[in-house]
């Protein structure tokens, strides 16, 4: 079977072969200390051996899935950060983008990933004739966005079915022993699954965290851990010419040193736009920090081709791009023949339209590299649970290799705190008494 | 009534007051040259006057969007780039995000924005059983992504409701004489509107080809456009201490400067991503050339506090945030108190969730200020028609004063059709002969 395969010779215009390959004995040094636990964060890389951990776990997994799916309308997936994007960003890959217009059930939904008031009335508003289920993600189960909307949905759903139904109905993911969420679903007797000590949430796709909620839209699971399983194999090899997530990693810190600051993730697949999110949480977090880091962003091409794409050719040249292609659609349509051909595309009459979006970004990328902006090519064969596990593992690899080569702690965030330490001070939280004098002083001096 | 506002007070830590009010001068000659038509892309201002120009066609857009909602289950609204970005964020500002999943009608989707066989594939799936409209929005009616849309959908239409009904369900915004959807227009009898000559596509959704759409979504029209027309007396005023535009279009060009190459929208309302979709057009195309301009990029906070908020706080300083801030919820939602209170949060029970929101943004404002992350804050009172209308006008007007500044012109977009010349020689387009066999060979050395 073929495997998710990388080509990084168009960065050469911009950074010589040589200058890449001189990173290999970094990126030897990378890959052992993420296998040997011996680099900065390393009581944070559990995620490397999740394919094969998770194993025993999934069919239990699809059985509270199965149930969930059978007993709900709606399901109610409540995270935010790693406990959101990497459920979002599967499930989004792998649906029918009109699928939320039919009957089908159950339609799978977010809440606690932002602190919208309209967002959270909207939501119960649109629950209160459906019968719902709630997934509950945090390690803590402090967070506020999360906290916030569990709070709100659980006491909605006791509302709706009885106290007794909802314990039923309600699934947490959580620390496997203290915080709130964990005792509380000791209390009530929930259903739980457990966030390990050693896997942090932008890596934590792959656990009951990413698992259960893409279950419960209906894919396969085992699938996807069968893809992650088989590319942990590749990317941990020390065969560097044959390792993508050694190849990306190289790439990418050698155009970053070229003064390259900004990577654009392109795809030219709609339904890809949130494995760009999920990757921008992955790199940003992982890298930006000590001033240091490559700015992630993302663009949906040929959309967006016709919004940022003057500005990739033309603009500033601090960009370069890496490219996600699907070799195979999943469906078939001819681009079809008209009469009149008014339009004069009649020449494509008979190719399939994949071809056409094929052609559009083979000529973007030479137009691209022609103006001054590197491209790394990476391609799946087809967009499905296998290819998709190949690809998340890929990148998380890849993101310890190349957060070490950067020499930074690719497992931690300590720049988060600034502005929840700001708001609590703000919101007088007990314990922030200083804090909120001080802030208060501050806001009055302006 | 209280109008749109902006305060960039948080910018003076990185580049003082006078410095600022040093591009006076420029910003006055810039707003001339928008005036008088005297600056660079002079044949595409037209859009200045729109707010004002477009009124006698609002009741004639009006009727024909209670035509399409009173016949159509699904209105399909077939544009890319600026004859798409438009109409989709003002409705998604104004829509409830869940509406998808209820039976109103009609439901607006779209098409013609990418070349993804499998989106094509399962939007024509989704219109089998449907009574369907479509409005094709292309200047040319010959731009491949729509075109192909149009191809498909047309017939689609014409077999399920035969070519008679169909003419009615079909009407067309394009060029007012010349092209391939005018000639077919004319051929079918299709109801059309116009896309004036003087206005590029970015700049055009308080035309028709924003109007139409947002109308048959159910929104005032009428109320967007005083909006903008209230905004527009504000913004080409030369009181430029009491000129939002004239104050952003400075503020961003004296980051830039300083060497702030990325500006990053934020948002902590999710109804608002698109409109930053928008904004990246507008800005990107309007600035990227030369290989100058500010890269734009964007963030839902506080959704993305939790993926990019760590390279925002910590990583390379070469970012600066401009945050729009919707002042009033247009729904009420309490903090839910709670008896066990396990996450520790009953200090915000009773405040409104909003309230949290709006601390989390001042935070957030503070830390990233801290953090070396200079921040231009736009603050609307509330989420509607109006105040959306103000916005729009506003980054318009911004961004030729902006582009002049920047001393490019701020109307063309020379850049896009580097990969279209491409795409058209590797697909064998009659008259590319040459360019065909060049890409050939060029392709086949490497």
């Amino acid at each position: 079977m073929k495997n998710l395969t990388i080509d990084i010779t168009k960065i050469y215009n911009f950074v010589n072969q040589p200058a890449v390959a001189s990173l290999n004995a970094e990126v030897n040094n990378s890959i052992d200390k993420l296998l040997n636990g011996t680099g900065k964060g390393n009581d944070f890389i559990g995620w490397i051996t999740l394919p094969h951990d998770i194993a025993f776990q999934l069919d239990d997994i699809n059985a509270t899935a199965r149930m969930l799916r059978k007993e709900c309308d709606v399901i109610v997936c409540i995270g935010i950060g790693g406990s959101y994007l990497g459920a979002k960003a599967v499930i989004e890959a792998l649906s029918n983008p009109f699928a939320c217009y039919d009957n089908s059930k159950p339609k799978i939904v977010f809440a606690g990933q932002n602190i919208s008031e309209d967002y959270l009335f909207e939501l119960q508003e649109y629950l209160k004739d459906k019968k719902f289920g709630i997934i509950s993600i945090s390690k803590s189960g402090t967070t506020t966005e999360p906290a916030l909307a569990f709070r709100l949905l659980k006491t909605q759903l006791e509302q709706q079915v009885g106290k007794q139904v909802a314990r039923q109905l309600i699934v947490c993911i959580t620390d496997k022993a203290k915080g709130a969420l964990r005792t509380l679903a000791t209390e009530e007797g929930y259903k739980t699954y457990v966030i390990e000590d050693n896997i942090g949430g932008r890596f934590s796709v792959l656990s009951p965290v990413g698992l259960l909620p893409i279950a419960c839209a209906g894919f396969d699971i085992n699938r996807l851990i069968k893809g992650a399983d088989d590319m942990q194999k590749i990317c941990t090899s020390k065969d560097l010419d044959n390792n993508p997530a050694a190849t990306y990693a190289a790439a990418r810190n050698a155009l970053y040193s070229k003064g390259k600051k900004v990577e654009l993730l392109v795809n030219f697949e709609p339904k890809l736009h949130y494995i760009a999110e999920w990757w921008k949480q992955l790199y940003g977090e992982s890298e930006g920090k000590e001033n240091k880091g490559i700015f992630p962003a993302a663009v949906d091409f040929t959309t967006d081709l016709h919004s940022m794409g003057q500005y990739i050719q033309e603009g500033e040249r601090h960009l370069f791009e890496t490219v996600i292609s699907v070799q195979t659609p999943k469906h078939h349509v001819d681009f079809p023949y008209n009469e009149s051909n008014l339009d004069g595309l009649n020449f494509l009459a008979g190719k399939r339209v994949d071809e056409v979006n094929k052609m559009a970004e083979l000529g973007t990328m030479l137009a691209h590299v022609d103006g001054g902006v590197p491209n790394i090519h990476i391609t799946l064969p087809v967009l499905d649970e296998y290819y998709l596990g190949q690809l998340l593992f890929f990148f998380e690899f890849a993101c310890g290799i190349s957060g070490y080569i950067l020499d930074v702690n690719p497992f931690n965030q300590p720049g988060v705190e600034a502005y929840k330490k700001n708001m609590f001070a703000l919101l007088n939280k007990p314990g922030y008494e200083k804090e909120s004098e001080a802030i208060r002083q501050r806001i009055a001096q302006n």
